[in-house]
């Protein structure tokens, strides 16, 4: 089986099974934005649910939502507005829009793998530029379309150069039009801008992380790769806030030991593969920068292979210095591998104390955060003394808000202003609040070293940030949890879905064996107790064979099917083993209950119940139902 | 206490202890915008939470997610781009925008407040105003506005006539600016676009339902009252599709008993209150259209009750005739009694096949139900019979189009179609998916009235739906669990939420009575089995005094607080009736548990537990710490 024939299996199983549909089909589709059916609303709600008790819960984590309109400003601070781009060609005849770098990759592989005759100097060339592709300019990009005659796919017609294109779905605030906003690309700003209200929440202690899940948007130029790359999508985001200086973690020894695939930078730039790695090791070998980075790198490895991620195909990629931002420490990423190649399901990056220091330079609130000395400290200070005399006349109104300015100076930044001041006498200075440049002149502040006492240390936090796209990993999840295997007749081939019961939707099915109303009762009864013990079930009481009901409930991924062949005792199957035991019908709910609570396994269950025989039962219950529904 | 005084301690609280905050507040806030805190999330999720066990699971609903992004055709069909609008008025200087009915409410409640020697005709006119505000015309308030001379009220300048201004926020799909769109202002429209995926996975058959919750938009004008209006807002949807010719229900009989405040269209226009009815009497009396929507109606009220709203100020008001749209059948909307008045929280309406038949005309995909006749069934019908031979030359490429929309034509408009070709030979004759107008010649097509047997019945669909406004639920609820009891000493009022456990954003607290490594590791030891037990807690070992860490806990609604005093046994005091129990330390999460799921309640286990006297035990509490602290 291909990986495009496995894809289109799965794909065609979950479309069929409404575990999602494109969005406002009986309009012709948008691409990017898809609905979830219940199936798939099951699954997501099983998967945030679990992320809360793993993430929030545990960690006692400080939860907040806030709203998806952002205003400008906000994104402005962060880097959004300026920065959040892709580079778009356009069909110079059409206007139709095309991502710069997807056209160029997809031509090199095109060219790769059916051009022949190729030169092993030209293969060299196209396969160096698909590894470098991310990082190639809008000129390099540019000048490689034209290198290769790159035309627009669907006209052939000449394209235009590249451009930035932000990638924000922009929108304005309130009635007059003059106050614009974007739909937020994260959820992440929303915390940062509350971190004031959340430092005090909690006492005005470090370390505390916040969380937050909701929706997210991006305004793809042309969305591809299915549910992998929406306009609209799921995100559950932490900040972790932690003191610069001290970036352990209490727990660390809980995930030391864990040893999964991971693939440093090292490993990457000298072609190696990704190995396994004992976590503590790694910090050890200063791979992975601090201890709280690797604490949730291992928390993100459990909570990931606890949904049923395969190992296997999970690895913990480090970003290369030259694809992260210059401010961050450190950054992994959980990718899982998939039809579609390895896909970045999860961020964990050590942001350093850049969001707080945007957003304090932005909206002239400081975020910081302080710690009382054991004794007070002794510092040497340069200390901005505004001379009130020459600073009052030359800005009048002003005055109070370049003085605050000023002060908000940094140490190195006043140190150069001194220094200037002193050679030339005067220089521009700029008043973000005023949104002008003004000139100070010498004579109107003085900038000396003077000797104080500190009783407290003020520092901006350092911000460690998880961010799980949950779109993304249910997809994969779906990916690795299917299967098929041949119907009894071998005729066709069945899907199945290998949920384990935290994420099935749907923990067990109920099914008479054949249609009379004492199996519906006892089947009514059994849904009614396992209602009471909050378990999501589904009665099935068409008149289809009992093989379709079980096939039916294997592609919803059902882990457990209760068939109702008596008044007094029922069969429980499970749904990889295809494995039947016979229990009573008071006990079903209780037994379901702690099987899908994971207090129990069905190796331990199997153990205990009698077994039913499966072969001999089918032949015994077929012809039951053709005996029952015979005239 | 007044109402406004009222109003600002449950806000002052609520805002004090981080429930909520307005958004993006170290920019400056942009009105409409809130962020929950982490109490106000974990409301929010307890809410949600029974939402979905008291609705999606009891009801065997099928639960969808879509975008919140949404094309400008979904919402064409629904009505939003031409209808969602409120009238508005600019300052004709500053350009500063106002709603129309807003000034003009504002004026005559002034007027009527303020103006002692206002006549008793002018006090019924401003007094009908008010009364008939939301069904003026932009014509009719802006004459009024003139006549009584209203002013921009920020800077007395003169104001423009009202016009539209629709009330959602606009974007734009994709790179090109071609394509339109907009934030949903109701998860509604992307449950009607699912219709055939739904009814296709609920085995063809009706009724069933459809549920959403997720975010909606509505870009107000000038946001006020706090919670209650605001620009981003989470919505809960159902819409239960049911056969127009049988609206009866199934599960009626378990609502129908039930008796509580209602307010029907009679009593309103007769300027009578509302009153208690029982819900099967307002059925059979004919006042609630049929028992789906009664059965509803009732559903909601006991949703709302079990959240902790107060039944005495809850009320469900019938629509007047002239407030409903043409097509709904029934409309009533659950009213909560707050500080602001009464407030809409949720509406639940039978809209009839409206929504449903919009979306089947936009798209020209037929949404319907089909029900198979117990005998196939004999019926006259008029039949449309394409010409071949002329339509081909007139239409060429466009022809099945043309014949498609011809036989899509449903019976009326065939009938008038065979009688104006009859007459004048030839009409003019749109054809949707062309997006043109063709003219058909009488030769063209022959309309005949024929006998067929018709086996199946197909019909759109009425929908009844209820529609939650869960931020408007939660803000209520807030105000009817807020009081405020004087400190021990009497010296200032300390405030409680009696939020019952199934709300409660903390269901436990847990305390060491003074800071020592015993009484902290008890405490611990409390705090993992809560956990375990998956009961929210929250533990406090700062120094402060039991008295303020008690107050600390009610003014978050904790229900339970427990105070390690001993290594063996704890106290459990209750938060309304601050009685206490003593309890084994081993006992403390099972009985918390207990409590908190509503499997007991306090008045039983007080009865089983011992007492502690508060009084005798504050003293020798206070004695000890006394003890224990003094150096």
């Amino acid at each position: 089986m291909t990986k495009e024939s496995f894809r289109d299996a799965v794909i065609k199983t979950l479309e069929k099974r409404f575990f999602y549909t494109p969005s406002f089909k009986i309009y012709g589709r948008v691409a990017g934005f898809y609905d979830y059916g219940p199936p798939g609303v099951a699954v997501e709600n099983n998967v945030l649910a679990f992320w809360r008790q793993h993430f929030v819960d545990e960690e006692d984590m400080l939860e907040v939502k806030g709203p998806c309109v952002t205003p400008e400003v906000v994104l402005k601070a962060s880097g959004h507005v300026d920065k959040f781009t892709d580079l778009m060609v356009k069909d110079e005849k059409t206007g139709t829009c095309y991502r710069a770098d997807h056209l160029l990759k997809d031509h090199c592989k095109d060219k790769l793998e059916k051009d022949v005759a190729i030169s092993s100097e030209k293969a060299a060339e196209l396969m160096h530029i698909l590894a470098v592709l991310d990082d190639l300019s809008a000129e390099q990009l540019g000048a490689k379309i034209k290198e290769y005659a790159i035309v627009a796919p669907d006209t052939k017609n000449p394209l235009s150069d590249p451009y930035p294109f932000n990638l924000m779905f922009a929108t304005s605030i309130g009635p007059t039009g003059m106050s614009s906003g974007y739909m937020r690309p994260e959820t992440a700003q929303g915390i940062f801008a509350d971190f004031k209200d959340l430092y005090y929440y909690n006492g005005n202690k470090l370390p505390f992380a916040a969380a937050q899940i909701g929706q997210a948007f991006r305004n793809e130029i042309s969305p591809r790769q299915g549910l992998l790359r929406v306009r609209e999508f799921t995100l559950a985001e932490i900040e972790h806030f932690v003191d610069p200086d001290d970036k352990s973690h209490p727990k660390y020894s809980e995930v030391s030991d864990l040893e999964f695939l991971m693939f440093p930078r090292k490993e990457q730039m000298e072609g190696q593969s990704a190995k396994i790695f004992r976590l503590g090791d790694a910090v050890s070998e200063g791979i992975v920068n601090n201890q709280t980075l690797a604490y949730f790198i291992g928390r993100v490895y459990l909570f990931l292979t606890r949904l049923g991620i395969d190992k296997k195909r999970l690895r913990f990629r480090q970003h290369r210095q030259d694809e992260m931002a210059h401010y961050a420490a450190d950054c992994w990423d959980a990718e899982i591998e998939s039809s579609y190649d390895w896909i970045e399901c999860v961020g964990i990056a050590d942001r350093s104390a850049y969001d707080l220091r945007a957003h304090s330079d932005k909206s002239g609130i400081p975020l910081v955060a302080q710690e009382k000395y054991a004794e007070p400290k002794e510092v040497e200070k340069l200390v901005i003394k505004p001379n009130m005399k020459e600073l009052g006349p030359a800005f009048k109104g002003d005055q109070k808000l370049v003085i605050e300015s000023l002060e908000a100076m940094d140490e190195k930044e006043a140190m150069e202003m001194k220094v200037i001041l002193e050679s030339k006498g005067e220089i521009e200075f700029e008043v973000c609040k005023l949104q002008k440049t003004v000139t100070i002149k010498k004579n109107m502040i003085s900038i000396v070293e003077e000797k104080t006492k500190e009783h407290v240390r003020t520092f901006t936090p350092s911000v460690i940030e998880p961010s799980f796209g949950i779109g993304r990993i249910i997809y994969c999840l779906y990916e690795h949890s299917f299967y098929t295997r041949p119907s009894k007749d071998e005729e066709e081939q069945l899907n199945v879905f290998r949920f384990n019961p935290l994420v099935a939707p749907i923990k067990c099915a109920v099914f008479p064996l054949v249609q009379n109303d004492e199996y519906e009762k006892v089947a009514e009864r059994i849904s009614e107790s396992l209602f009471a013990a909050g378990i999501k079930y589904k009665k099935d009481i068409t008149g289809t064979s009992i093989g379709k009901k079980y096939a039916r409930a294997d592609e919803l991924g059902v882990p457990f099917a209760v068939t109702v062949d008596t008044e007094t005792s029922v069969t429980i199957r499970e749904r990889d083993s295809k494995e039947q035991i016979r229990v009573n019908v008071d006990e079903v709910a209780k037994l379901v209950k702690k099987l899908s609570k994971g207090r129990t396994t069905w190796a331990d269950i199997s153990q205990k119940y009698p077994a039913h025989n499966t072969n001999l039962a089918d032949c015994a219950k077929d012809l039951a139902v053709r005996m029952l529904t015979s005239p």
